[in-house]
C-alpha cells in the first residue's frame, strides 16, 4: 500500500479504505476470469498489506500461473516504481511506474496507487488493489491451479471465527500501528497506542495454549498478524513509537512469530531491509533526515520457539512449499535466514 | 544542556564545547570563592549533563549550602524557562528565563544558554556552566560543607582511571547518541552507532565482573554513565536511533543500571516524564509532530540487581544520604520508584 494518509480534525489517522473492488474470479463474474499466466501480481517487499499476498501466493503455489513483480521499497507521493529492474522497467508489463496501470483503466485515477495490485497483462490495466479480497481470492477462486498439498488458508468451517479475529486484528493491531505512528495529536496517539497493545495482550493470552489463532494449522488470520509482527521491532516501535515492549519482551507473540518466521513462505518472504527503507525514507513527515536505523539486531528470529508442544501443525494434511522459485529470493544480507 | 546542534559538511554532529570556564573554588582564584548561600544550581531534570550535578549534590549532601533551581523540560530556541514555578520565575533569582544571567554577565551572549548553570545570586550573573568541571568542583573544592559520611566521588588514586573511562564514555557514549540521533547522513550515523554500541559492549564486559566501573565504590564515572542509561530506553533507543538493542536487552549493563537506579541519589533525581518531554517535544527537527512515546514500561527499574554479589559498595566506608529535601522530590507520576 501507498499510505493514504488522512488526519481528520480530531488528530486521528484514517485509512482510505476505497480499493478498486472488482475480483478475479474462477466464473469471471466481473469480466475477469482466473487464467493461468494472463496477470501479474505487483508487489512491494516492504508492505505488509502486500507481504500478505506473497505469503499466500507462495504457500498455495501459484507462482506458475501468476507472476509477480516487485517494486522498489520506497516511492514518491504517487507511485510505487520499478527500479529494482534493471532498466527501471517492470519486465513483464514495460512499465515504469505502477501509476501506468492504474491510469490505463482509469485514467487520471486519484486514490492511492497501492500494492498488492494485480495487473492484467493483455491490457496493462489494474484488476484489483483491494489487498483483503486478494488473498482470500487467491485461497478460494484459484483453486484449480493449487499446488498439490496446499493448505486451506480460509476454509468454510472456520470462516466466522478468521473473520471475527481478523476484524480485531485488523482494526487495532495492522491499521493500529499506524493510527498511532500517524497519530496527529498526543490525545489520539494514546488511545490508538492502548488499543494496539491491549489487543496485542489479548492476543498473547490467546496463543499461550494454542499454536495457531484459528484452528491447528496456519489460516489467513495468521497470515495478516504476521506481518504486522514482523515489522513491529524494526519499525513500528521506533517510527511509529509503538514503544511499550518490543515484540521481543512480549514472550508468547514473539515465540509465535519465530515458529511463523521459520515456516516456509513466511520468513522466506520478509526482506527486512526493504521494510526498514520503506517506512524510514518515504516517511519524512515523521522522519524528516531520512536516516533508517541500523538496528534491530535480527539474529534471534532463528532461535528455537518451542511451540510444536502446543500442538497443531502449520500444513495439517498438507505439505510445507518448495524452495523459494528462481529470482524470488529475499537477498540474504536482507534476512537472518540461513 | 541545550543542545549546541551543529552539523559539520561530513554530516557529523559535532557539540559546541565552549562552556564558561570560570570556577567556584575554595580559595577564590577566579574571583568566585566557595560559600554557603551564595550560589543557585540551575537544572533542568531533562538534561543528562545536568542530572549529574543533581544526583552529586545530592550524594555529597550540598543541599543546604547550594540551592537549586529547576526549569520546565522544554525550551525555545534561546534558553531554558522557569516555568515550572508558580509565576514563571525563580523563587531566588527573580529571572525567568536562564538567559538573563547569562546576559546579566556578558550581554548579548552568542553561545548556548545550557544546564546545569551555577549563577551568583548576589550578582544574578552566571558564573559556570562546564558540566564536566561543575561536578569535579563540588566533590573537590566545596569539601568543607560535604555532609559526614559524603562518598568520595573522585578519589586521589583513582582519578586517572575514572579520567580514562569518563573520555571513552563521553566520546562514544554521553555525546556518542547524540551524535547518532543528530547525523546529518546514513554513513556518519551509522558510524556513531558502530562506536557506540561497540563501547557499550565494553562496558558490558567491564561491569562483568565488578560492581562500579572504578574501584569498589561508585565514583563520578558511574554518576556520568548512569544518565545516559537512564535515557536510554525511554528516548535515545527510538527518538536518536539507537537501537541495535534495549538496555535491558544488555544484561549487565542494565543490571548495572538498576543496582544505581535503586540507589539514594540515583533513582531518586531521575524525572522520566520530563527526560521523555524534553527531546521529543524540544527536537522538532527529529520529531516534527512533538508527540511524546507513551512507552516503554518503565516498572522493571525497581526488579531486584543481584549485583551485591560482586562484591563492593556504593558508599564504601561513607553513608548513604538521607531522604530527598523538601520540595525536590520528583513527583511520583514521574519515576517508577514506590
Amino acid at each position: 500500500m501507498a499510505d493514504g494518509t488522512y488526519v481528520n480534525p480530531s488528530g486521528e489517522f484514517t485509512r482510505d479504505q476505497n480499493y478498486i473492488a472488482t475480483r478475479i474470479t474462477a466464473d469471471g463474474r466481473d469480466g475477469w476470469p482466473v487464467e493461468p499466466g494472463r496477470y501479474r501480481l505487483v508487489v512491494s517487499r516492504a508492505c505488509p498489506w502486500a507481504n500478505r499476498s506473497i505469503i499466500v501466493r507462495r504457500l498455495l503455489g501459484l507462482e506458475d500461473v501468476l507472476s509477480m513483480g516487485v517494486a522498489g521499497p520506497t516511492h514518491d507521493k504517487r507511485s510505487w516504481t520499478f527500479d529494482l529492474d534493471p532498466d527501471g522497467r517492470d519486465p513483464v508489463l514495460g512499465i515504469e511506474r505502477l501509476q501506468e496501470a492504474f491510469f490505463k483503466r482509469f485514467p487520471g485515477y486519484e486514490r492511492g496507487i497501492t500494492v498488492p495490485a494485480i495487473v492484467d497483462v493483455p491490457t496493462g490495466q489494474v484488476v484489483t488493489n483491494d489487498f483483503a479480497q486478494i488473498t482470500i481470492d487467491l485461497s478460494l477462486e484459484w483453486t484449480a491451479h493449487h499446488r498439490p498439498g496446499a493448505p486451506q488458508l480460509y476454509p468454510e468451517h472456520l470462516r466466522e471465527e478468521i473473520d471475527t479475529v481478523n476484524r480485531v486484528v485488523f482494526a487495532d493491531v495492522n491499521n493500529g500501528v499506524y493510527r498511532a505512528g500517524f497519530a496527529g495529536t498526543q490525545e489520539s496517539y494514546e488511545k490508538a497506542f492502548d488499543r494496539l497493545f491491549g489487543r496485542l495482550d489479548w492476543l498473547s493470552e490467546r496463543l499461550e495454549r494454542r499454536r495457531y489463532l484459528v484452528g491447528d494449522t496456519i489460516t489467513e488470520a495468521d497470515v495478516r498478524l504476521f506481518t504486522t509482527l514482523a515489522r513491529f521491532d524494526p519499525v513500528y516501535h521506533g517510527h511509529f513509537k509503538c514503544n511499550r515492549s518490543k515484540l521481543t519482551e512480549m514472550p508468547v507473540l514473539w515465540a509465535y512469530a519465530r515458529d511463523l518466521f521459520q515456516t516456509p513462505g513466511f520468513g522466506d518472504t520478509t526482506d527486512f531491509d526493504h521494510i526498514k527503507r520503506h517506512y524510514y525514507e518515504v516517511h519524512r513527515d515523521i522522519n524528516p533526515t531520512g536516516i533508517v536505523p541500523k538496528g534491530p539486531d535480527l539474529s534471534d528470529w532463528m532461535t528455537p520457539h518451542g511451540r510444536e508442544s502446543l500442538g497443531g501443525s502449520p500444513f495439517g494434511e498438507g505439505t510445507p512449499p518448495g524452495p523459494v522459485a528462481d529470482g524470488e529470493k529475499v537477498p540474504a544480507a536482507h534476512s537472518p535466514l540461513p
